[in-house]
């Protein structure tokens, strides 16, 4: 991925230490670069220099009058090498190295500048402590396997633009001081020092500035857009992420999700990786049902199901009294003979019950039989009926839960993340992308029991369930979609409301008074009512893109400069005190 | 330059309201678009549909049934028509409308919004007030004038991206939030709730960071970066600005030169002008002598000359006194025969003095003799050789002037602009492109008397001059280098200090103690101890850069979102009040 060509040439080289092939051999050259290794093997000494793009291995011959500088030269000196490309004997070509089949004979040699002891090993397999690496970045980054990653985010960057630039997108730059806007997590905000108590915030997404730009007929909106959240601290949370935003006006959902897929098979095709499209997609009810979560990982077959109807006749009184009560009755089944041991079956009833379960019913078919303590309250034809419905061969093991709905859903999705986890079945595929689609519009507030917006508080209900925004809010479905890819939410996204009145009822619905609305959303909803077109966008995070496709962990791994989960710079030591005139410049005190 | 094909097809439409031609004419089309203008013309309604693309004219004849419902559309609703593309009859194929030969028949007609009346015509000749445009911000993007700013600006980024992607520039993201560097101005400040009574920064450059990138061996680096300066307020500046910033390793200044001219060139080459490389270049010394500005406008020849010589044995105290004490004596003509009168004269020479000359010294040349109040100070051969060194005609006019050469160079630079815009002479041509290099490398500081920085502090010094370091701080020159266009400056950048040495040296001189240079410069200098290699690049101002291409008068007119001279955004009111809660959380208190 790391190009290099004769674009590279400077003032300084001739050619990059990634460069040079056979057909260089005997051409004259100058390379630039770090000293990687040094070996000297019985008087003749090898220099491996290196580069962003490669390393190229340099002969200095104890004739050379150099030599005795080269003698004292060391890790990471900055050198320029003048020299010829010899080819490499035989039985010493590296295949190894893209270089491997030549080396460079140095003639005249300087030193660029020299090197203190590194703080550590740049070899690859040093376990170095990631806060040592992030307080020298500027070291870590000579890594290969840590510059590579940062190369490919550019690239990509630039093959995103190119093809939302060949679909006439304009992309177009939102402000960073701006206004506090309610995505759902605090606003950083920045005082201003002449306009005294007052603060811009800076954006937690252009969400309201790309709707802006579609009411002000821009048609097509994109940016690589940098946002921030000043959220609770987590493990591999950043204060300041990238997003991929777009918006367009004209369009139902499948056309956005069109630019999607198809943004999608140029970036994996430029990564190397083949994905088809169009992505399957499923409701927001169907994928809770089957999957148990809003974001399942469908790398794998592995699916929930509804067993109620099996029981609607029980014997068994919890499962009678549950199904009167109006809940349900949900199985997964553990394939393939591996052996839950009573101790591992107590973890994860109280790994359920932690969730909220009242407990967990396992049965496990062995030898043509059910095995559970749950067995005694069961009849003959709820087993064979089981077994039937979840197609149960010896060795599998049936797990069932019941409660409300939404609940059963959540621990049957956790159990089956345990038993993919568990068992490591083979994926289906490599990458498993999935739409999920007409989220639930509005949902009750934990905290203060009022309803909330489930994603985005300018998503538009479907169109059929608009009706019932007034007698049923919690059962409208709305037009927003999210994009999953191997379990991981890449993007949200939805068709907004066009209409001043939606919005506005909307708003009230989450218990906005008039006032209120005006002087949170004011500027979009007055927009709303100049002729705003039908329009709808997504959000799509570029730092996980980046990381599912580079394979790493953290997207610690795909940021240049990352902070820590403190939210600390190591290598700046951001964030830190200010002088008192700095403080009294913009009229504030620090209260402890 | 707005841009529209097949891909801009969505759901809604078939085809953009700037796509259709005399090709089309029978095609079975679906346009969404706003109301632009109705005109009911004997019982046929014809309204321009506008969008983003263009313009087209739909007919609604009285026999529609939306014929009725048509009567009633208002300015700015959005509609979707249904129709038949026909052939408009000869005499009425609108030349001026890329459109003009068809117009669609309007069949159904839906409209998806209505609007209320607006504020402000969006007619392009409406002479709307700039407050109210930025508050209504997404009515005035609607007017192609304005909107066509955005697009040019989103397709340069693009033709910047892709002519440096192919150089092997890595696009990489610095961090927004960050730690305070001296960039000449006051950094915004953000407050960290979770470390209370500490503050990021935002960046105003990205500077250290693609220094730290060089030393990280990231060799090329660019990015279209956001740098928020909190400036004192002047008209045309905006407190967050965008700048093509790029940094490369191994290089002299005329690789970076190299790579920003022919970045210039594909840039105007898109925008439809051809700009010649490589650029003139001149010393910062000669520039001053010559033009009297650091950037002066090359479209005109005007020259300033130096003819102290011409009074080394003068007889006229005041030009004896000057040269005595090592000053100088320069002089600038006005040709063409435009007559000053004595009371223009004297508002020249309280200009003059306004920038702290004594005074201006004019001489007409008229009827082959001189006329002037100081005529009588002269002698005949100074005259005659001033005539001669100025190739004065009948009808031009000399100004003089003498102070120490630096002030001399301010006043004459003045004094060229006031002639340039008096005499309005015929540009020598279109784009005047120019680098002004090795700027010295520290002045003294007006306030505190001590050397500071011209343009960068991690600027080196000509290594050639590096020996005056320690001996004559204020005559070593730099390697740093400006980019001017028609007299604006567009960029400023520097080959930078890769010696931790010479960095501390310069630091030093400027007054700076070994802990506060780790305490401000910690992370740099400490850098360049670990093998940091020759580098240098350069920031160019891109919102200048599209104003240019845009031929506007105000930057406001290529930001989507610009905030006033006041730093306030019309359309969010931002920046605004935090609640207490908010300002609790941040441990702040707002101070009278």
């Amino acid at each position: 991925m790391t190009t290099t060509n004769a674009s590279n040439k400077t003032s300084f080289r001739t050619h990059t230490c990634g460069e040079l092939r056979a057909a260089d051999i005997g051409k004259s050259v100058i390379l630039c670069g770090w000293l990687d290794v040094k070996r000297n093997h019985g008087g003749v000494i090898f220099i491996n220099l290196r580069d962003l793009y490669g390393i190229t291995q340099v002969v200095v011959k104890p004739e050379n009058p150099v030599f005795k500088t080269v003698e004292e030269l060391k890790s990471e000196y900055v050198l320029k090498i003048t020299g010829k490309v010899l080819a490499r004997p035989g039985e010493n070509t590296n295949k190894n190295l893209p270089t491997g089949e030549i080396e460079v004979e140095a003639g005249a040699l300087e030193i660029l500048n020299t090197s203190r002891p590194l703080p550590f090993e740049l070899s690859e397999h040093a376990g170095v402590n990631e806060d040592t690496r992030l307080k020298y970045r500027y070291l870590d980054l000579r890594r290969p396997s840590v510059s590579k990653n940062l190369v490919l985010r550019g690239r990509i960057a630039n093959v995103v633009r190119l093809y939302l630039n060949n679909l006439n997108f304009n992309e177009i730059e939102t402000p960073m001081l701006t206004k506090s806007t309610p995505e759902g997590a605090r606003d950083f905000v920045v005082p201003s020092r002449s306009n005294p108590g007052r603060f811009y915030a800076l954006p937690q997404s252009p969400q309201m500035f790309k709707q802006i730009l579609m009411i002000s007929g821009m048609d097509r909106y994109f940016q690589i857009a940098r946002a921030m959240r000043d959220e609770d601290l987590r493990a591999d949370r950043q204060p300041e992420h990238t997003q991929i935003d777009l918006e367009m006006s004209f369009v139902t959902e499948h056309d956005v999700a069109a630019v999607v897929e198809g943004m999608m098979k140029e970036v994996f095709s430029y990564a190397g990786e083949e994905t088809g499209t169009p992505f399957p997609e499923l409701d927001y009810e169907e994928v809770m049902l089957r999957y148990g979560s809003d974001k399942p990982d469908l790398r794998y077959a592995l699916e929930i199901k509804d067993c109620s109807a099996v029981f609607k006749d029980s014997g068994f009184k919890v499962f009678r009294d549950s199904l009167d009560s109006g809940k349900v009755i949900r199985g997964i089944k553990g394939e393939g003979g591996q052996v839950y041991t009573r101790g591992e079956l107590d973890k994860l009833t109280e790994l359920i019950k932690k969730a909220g379960a009242k407990g967990l019913v396992w049965l496990k078919y062995k030898n043509d039989q059910f095995d559970s303590p749950t067995l005694k309250f069961l009849g003959e034809s709820e087993l064979k009926a089981l077994k039937e419905l979840f197609e149960l061969k010896n060795g599998d093991i049936l797990f069932i839960c019941t409660d409300e709905p939404a609940k059963t859903a959540r621990y049957m999705g956790t159990l089956r993340g345990e038993l993919i986890a568990r068992l490591k079945p083979a994926p289906l595929k490599k990458w498993a992308w999935l739409w999920v689609r007409h989220f639930p519009l509005l949902e009750k507030d934990a905290e203060s029991g009022s309803w909330t917006f489930t994603h985005n508080p300018f998503t538009a209900p479907l169109p059929e369930e608009l009706h019932k925004l007034d007698s049923d809010p919690g059962n409208v479905r709305s037009c927003q979609y999210d994009l999953v890819l191997n379990g991981v939410e890449l993007g949200s996204g939805s068709v907004r409301n066009h209409s001043r009145a939606t919005q506005e009822k909307i708003f009230g619905l989450m218990g906005y008074s008039p006032e209120e609305i005006q002087r949170r959303f004011g500027m979009i909803v007055n927009a709303l009512d100049f002729g705003a077109p039908p329009h709808g966008g997504i959000g799509i995070g570029f730092d996980r893109l980046i990381g599912i496709i580079a394979g790493t962990d953290s997207i610690r791994d795909v940021i240049a400069f990352p902070k820590t989960a403190s939210g600390a710079c190591l290598m700046t030591d951001a964030p830190s005190a200010l002088d008192e005139k700095q403080l009294k410049e913009l009229h504030l005190k620090i209260m402890e």
